[in-house]
């Protein structure tokens, strides 16, 4: 092991000079090859696909004129990395590509040193930037070292991004921002942002035209030089170029970000430069493989597929969560014109775009946003909308002094639907919807419940269409672990929980997805001859007390299943439930995900690894008993 | 009381109705008589000052020609909102302000059916607009309603402002932004846009250029009237308008903030025009009282001072945290070089003025933009430096995401000190410091620890600055409850709890300023003849699993007291910590805050009517224990 990783670490610096050596013919070569490999191994295991083969020139070019032995090479979101991974001694594991165990889909420190940021949420480059720029000043490394960072246009519509070029075009340390405008995002994108950049298209003209001024230039006197200079920059209005100028960056752009020797010629020039500079190159996404080139959200991420046809080669299953949810909500604003919604750049992944096609006039999406998304629908909750916020857990982080300052404090019926509610898979550590049940619980006034099964989440969305005060109800990626039909389908009641078994010598209680998974455990535990109890917690708050204080005369033994943290999660919410007199009855394991980032990989791999498959809890359960 | 509340609505709509009858002189005279009130109240009870002085002239015209019946009044952070206030039937109930039970500092819809929105972060009231524009649109009343929008230059710089608008520029809801433009936010503002802003003093120049080239066009074919167009659009570069328009939202200014005459005409050419318009408008902080004009941060926020001389009432006391916390940095950085740190627009709220001062290289000001000051420290961290983000409780709520994704998954050493956590008084509801352990404690690499007392809090400072992953500690508003020197300081030592009275027939817990509260109550049931033991629990994260446990087999009742939430927080950890089989042993009762918003006014006062003042958590205590 040793041995290989020496192997490998000289196979990535001889890679990482030979680049250097290399004229443009051999160059296109090399992105031709990292296509090539890039699309061999999404095709047989998945990935993302169109944005990185679009960004595959620019980070060859990059690599040439960088140095990623020195220079911090930072990628907004990182999956479009994946060509600066196979030229960073990755080429063979690359075959792992987000497989459990293997190769991140993103950037990982971790995985290699040349990797010099975790990225997985989108626009936070430009922040990354400024910190590096900021160390390298103090280390008294300017000149020497160059933070370059790669990020797409989609990106640019979130405040962080903002926030970060405040900073930078005031103190202007010295860095390369390589704007990769393939003109969508994951999504299309809205917005004034996306309207400006698309405005390059007019530069041939102004290029043309700032030709002929600074010829004209040189044969005017002093004042009429200034007068042409404003008049030039009153040309440059119609390019993108002065939004960043505003704000103190200097801009390059648009080049052609397919055209090697353009981009190594910029690169050098911006490199040089000695202060913050944005180079907009414009791509296309899935360059090079041309079922792919021009589709939109399709072929973002994408499953195996055959890629002679690019059919994808997913059988497919039960209908996942997230087209139940959109599919219920589609046909509940059919009937009720107050329903509304928004989106944060995520129509298909939330099932919003559905409900975006249908009612154009009430569901938005704001693209990469999802501060402004949450706040913006408090006013519409005020005026007697009923506004759903459909969003993945991880990315309601961003929104979170939101929900609580413009929306709770408000004590308005907004409804979070909260998709990739646990263990995600293959996009991993970044992506693990984890964390939402222990943030959102310590809100005031917000109410927190989840569907178990299919019929379920679709009461869910009634139930929240309705609901008086803020609420959120959270559902997983892909389909629900209970099958359909196996219990009756009731409907929710605000704070109470209800059994599934009620007959047993211990008690399971399940929130969520977490129920199907207590049911699973169940049956294992039954053909081990050991009876358990299923309560389905349904509200984890406000929580069933009156219930858990009465099943606390019934049980000593619980078991807490949720697809969710154990810190402040719902075990926990339990344990404070009963506080403090009737704590003493009873015995609470929690099966919630341990305290550590969770890695990424197919689910079923991921959760063997924690030790939270159902027949692994049921051991776990039956040797704890034979214990005592 | 429902007669006094009936007479107070029919002043009030009088009063709506007197303003729109008034003349420009009227206006100015109503205006000063509205600053004299404010100024009388808040001199001698304490409040925002200059702000709300400045921003008089602008909400006096706002309700001249919007109509705060109909229309959405919209204030950003809302703490320059008190005209507004005294417009809207609270002229005699202002005597209250800030007071427990009385006039809140903010916006408050509950407080007043004129007060369209809470606020109290910044930078919301765009994306309040854009919600409001979509309401006002779905239910076909534009042209009947349009909402105004009052935001200040300093709350220009956070994302949520460039999130809303870049929506904003693409729908165009009409609206009327007002941009109190005073030249500073809290702190001297910083960064591109306050540089964008200040530029508009370029603009009389602009203005009469503007004359011209409008007579010029008259005269000139068409093809050149767009030559001569474009040169008018270049001049108009060195206004900040153009960064608005750029986003696709109508600009005007800047005008006179304080010329009533101009107010209210460009008001209402921007109410009329059917679009989202930015009107920038001058305004002088501290306007009418002489003594505040022209200051920065000390009139920003007062206690109550001598109207005449301007000097502070308020007798000092024990030094605060804050200063503590400062002034252990300070003396720090100075022997260690790899110090540096951020705060978000509050440097003498946090105490980095103090640092920025000191080393003005190493502490940056980034401005209201949490989610960039918390990702761009990474960086720096990684490079090897220890930073420190210096923030309030409630707004690193803001960088929440940011805190996850960017920090604590690259498990890097950056240091979060918590400043303002617990109940902060008089700002009350929007700034209560209750969620940070909550919503912390769920992030995996997280540490959490709190000082008990000023030698602690010097204490925690020096180990943060060594810790090798991502830390958090957290210290009040004001001065710490537990007196100097009580017990011996002892350093931190990871995850380590220690007793600071070991004998006891009950045992209470605290964690940070916890301790205090715990120390204050086990003297009163002393004084009853109950001794309790007193454990500092020191860090919630990791937790001293096995000093509780061992605890466990020598009390059977616990007390938990912290400053926070108990919903995931300290009770609730250590509930966890003691699952499965040690829960069985204990009662917990947890002395944390209820699950519902805090409302503002003087601590004890709020304190008191959650029970948590040490004489009520005394009697709590005997009487449980008399009950059993």
């Amino acid at each position: 092991m040793g041995e290989s990783m020496k192997n490998e670490e000289m196979e990535t610096d001889s890679m990482i000079q030979q680049i250097k050596e290399m004229d443009i013919s051999e160059l296109k070569l090399l992105s031709e090859k990292i296509r090539e490999r890039i699309l061999d191994v999404v095709s047989r295991h998945g990935g993302h696909l169109s944005s990185t083969l679009g960004a595959t020139d620019l980070i060859v070019g990059m690599h040439y004129v960088f140095d990623v032995q020195k220079d911090p090479f930072i990628f907004d979101v990182s999956h479009q990395a994946y060509a600066h991974k196979l030229l960073t001694g990755r080429w063979e594991a690359f075959e792992t590509l987000r497989q459990f165990g293997g190769i991140s889909g993103y950037t990982k420190p971790s995985e290699s040193p040349y990797d010099y940021y975790v990225a997985g949420h989108s626009s936070t480059s430009i922040s990354l930037a400024v910190g590096a720029g900021k160390a390298i000043r103090l280390r008294g490394e300017e000149g020497d070292r160059i933070p370059v960072a790669m990020i797409g246009d989609g990106a640019m519509s979130a405040g962080m991004v903002y926030e970060a070029m405040n900073e930078l075009g005031e103190r202007k340390y010295p860095c390369v921002i390589v704007l990769n405008d393939n003109e969508m995002s994951i999504a299309k994108p809205i917005g004034a942002i996306s309207r400006i950049l698309s405005q390059a298209m007019a530069s041939p003209f102004y290029q043309r035209f700032k030709e002929r001024t600074e010829k004209m230039l040189d044969h005017l006197p002093d004042s009429a030089r200034y007068m042409a200079k404003r008049m030039e920059e009153g040309m440059r209005m119609i390019t993108p170029g002065i939004l960043f100028e505003e704000m103190g960056l200097e801009y390059i752009g648009p080049i052609d970000g397919h055209d090697m020797a353009q981009i190594v010629e910029t690169l050098e020039t911006a490199k040089k430069m000695g202060k913050p500079v944005i180079v907009q190159a414009q791509t296309t996404k899935g360059k090079g493989y041309e079922i792919a080139e021009g589709y939109y959200e399709h072929w973002h991420g994408v499953g195996p597929f055959d890629k002679v046809t690019g059919k994808s080669l997913k059988k497919s299953g039960r209908p996942n969560a997230t087209k139940i949810f959109s599919e219920t909500l589609c046909k509940m604003a059919e009937e009720d014109p107050k329903i509304v919604g928004v989106t944060a750049a995520m129509p298909s992944g939330t099932g919003m775009g559905l409900l975006m096609k249908r009612f154009p006039d009430r569901f938005w999406d704001v693209g990469i946003a999802e501060q402004h998304a949450v706040t913006s629908m408090g006013p519409l909750a005020k005026e007697g909308f009923k506004p759903f916020v459909a969003i993945y857990s991880t990315f309601l982080q961003r929104g979170y002094d939101q929900v609580i300052h413009d929306i709770a404090l408000m004590n308005l019926p907004v409804a979070f639907a909260i998709d990739r509610a646990g263990i995600v898979g293959e996009d991993g550590e970044t992506h693990q919807g984890a964390f939402d049940i222990s943030y959102l619980r310590a809100i005031p006034n917000m109410t927190l419940f989840a569907p178990r099964d299919d019929a379920t989440l679709e009461m869910a969305v009634e139930y929240a269409a309705d609901y008086p005060t803020p609420c959120a109800f959270r559902y997983p990626r892909g389909a629900m672990i209970l099958e359909p039909g196996r219990y009756r389908a009731t409907p929710f009641q605000k704070g109470k929980a209800e059994y599934l078994e009620e007959e047993g010598e211990i008690l399971l209680i399940g929130y969520g997805n977490g129920v199907g998974r207590a049911v699973e455990t169940a049956d294992r535990l039954k053909a081990s001859g050991l009876n358990a109890a299923v309560m389905d917690l349904r509200f984890v708050k406000p929580i069933d007390k009156e219930r858990l204080e009465e099943a606390a005369g019934r049980w000593n033994e619980w078991y807490v299943f949720s697809d969710g943290a154990k810190m402040g999660g719902v075990a926990s919410a339990i344990a404070e439930a009963l506080m403090p007199d009737t704590l003493e009855k009873v015995k609470i394991t929690s099966f919630e995900y341990e305290d550590r980032f969770i890695p990424h990989g197919n689910t079923t791999l991921v959760e063997e690894s924690l030790g939270l498959r159902p027949e692994q809890i049921a051991e776990n359960i039956l040797k704890r008993r034979s214990n005592h």
